[in-house]
């Protein structure tokens, strides 16, 4: 059986996103199985840039839709954001070094059968449709999600 | 002899919190031994809301005390708190989904026989007396941490 | 074979950074493997204080050394900063209750032989050279980091 590696993303954060992403795809490249459990914030990096569903949704949940970003090239970073500034040239940085953006390394995870969970709980707090989420993502408990991290060799809460 | 999870809480942010309560109740209802060691900013959610002690207190911990919530409801988010307002609004949202909020899953995992450690280090630096903590902590070293945590199924650095 | 621990430093906070270190150097006194993993913000604790190279880094790449602390001392707290005055007081708290601050923390598992790696990527992107780390550390892909990782008894993502 092979090695499994479970990363739960709590953090919308640019910086915290990528290192998740990068740990998964090199994960994966090493035949190692991935399991990511997008939970709160997260559910920000596996958003559908493309969908966005207004109906039946509280006044809180519309704000909150509409106040946080649709695309994962405009996630904050977690320090030195200064406003998108700090952002900005980060990913000036890494273009200069001809890295990848977190927008890349999500495709990958994508291609590459990567399993993708989102948080239920969160999910309905926060007001997402399952359909305004990437269609990779399953739905799933925080059940799930702890008797799949349990039997990991490795979990990492990010 | 059953699986454990040990949870290193770190965090003194509601959100934050709120994930390593619901793992920590979800885990235990799994039947999971489940371990919970605060430390630093941690130390937050597990104040007794009812005891202060002034006494014997340096000028830096009365301010630390007196700058730091007491109670688990008014700590702030990890992000967009904006002064208190988005920790508001994330809260109605848990209302309007009848989602238990922090202090509901902080009662439930006193009541689970979950297990409550405090760290000493941080206690002592932070200027925290035991009696200031709710009644299950009990104060440990990070060496007794690093015993219990070395022999889980499952670590979080939350 | 010892018990091996691998902590995955991604923070560039004070306590964040006091945290791991705390863990690394009570992990080694207990005689088990310790292994940092520094990246991304991470690379600030393992900066060395006294070089600072200026040739053949972009414009970027200078703006970043200068902006970021080159001594953990100055590295900034993850919560209650208030532009440093926070750090200052919590530094004040550890000396009044003759705690080691991180540079003591630093020094002691530079001693210890706990192993000490920087993320390739993460060192190119941010543009710092091999001689501006501290000399223990060594510049490892992100697969290196998965092969030890997945090997230890326990990881955290800190």
């Amino acid at each position: 059986m092979s090695e499994r590696l479970n990363l739960l993303v709590f953090s919308g954060d640019y910086d915290k996103a990528l290192a998740s992403l990068i740990l998964a795809n090199g994960a994966k490249e090493m035949g190692i199985d991935v399991t990511m459990f997008f939970a709160f914030w997260g559910l920000l990096v596996i958003r559908d840039p493309n969908k966005y569903i207004n109906e039946n949704k509280s006044i809180f949940e519309k704000m909150f839709s509409l106040f946080t970003p649709k695309k994962v090239e405009k996630l904050a970073l977690s320090k030195m954001n200064m406003g998108g500034m700090g952002q900005k040239m980060l990913k000036k940085m890494m273009k200069e070094k001809k890295k990848p953006l977190l927008e890349n390394f999500l495709e990958g995870a994508r291609k590459k059968d990567i399993k993708f969970y989102g948080c239920k709980l969160s999910q309905e707090v926060m007001g997402f449709k399952k359909e305004e989420l990437i269609p990779e993502v399953e739905i799933i408990e925080v059940y799930d999600y702890l008797k799949d991290a349990m039997k990991s060799d490795m979990q990492l809460f990010i």
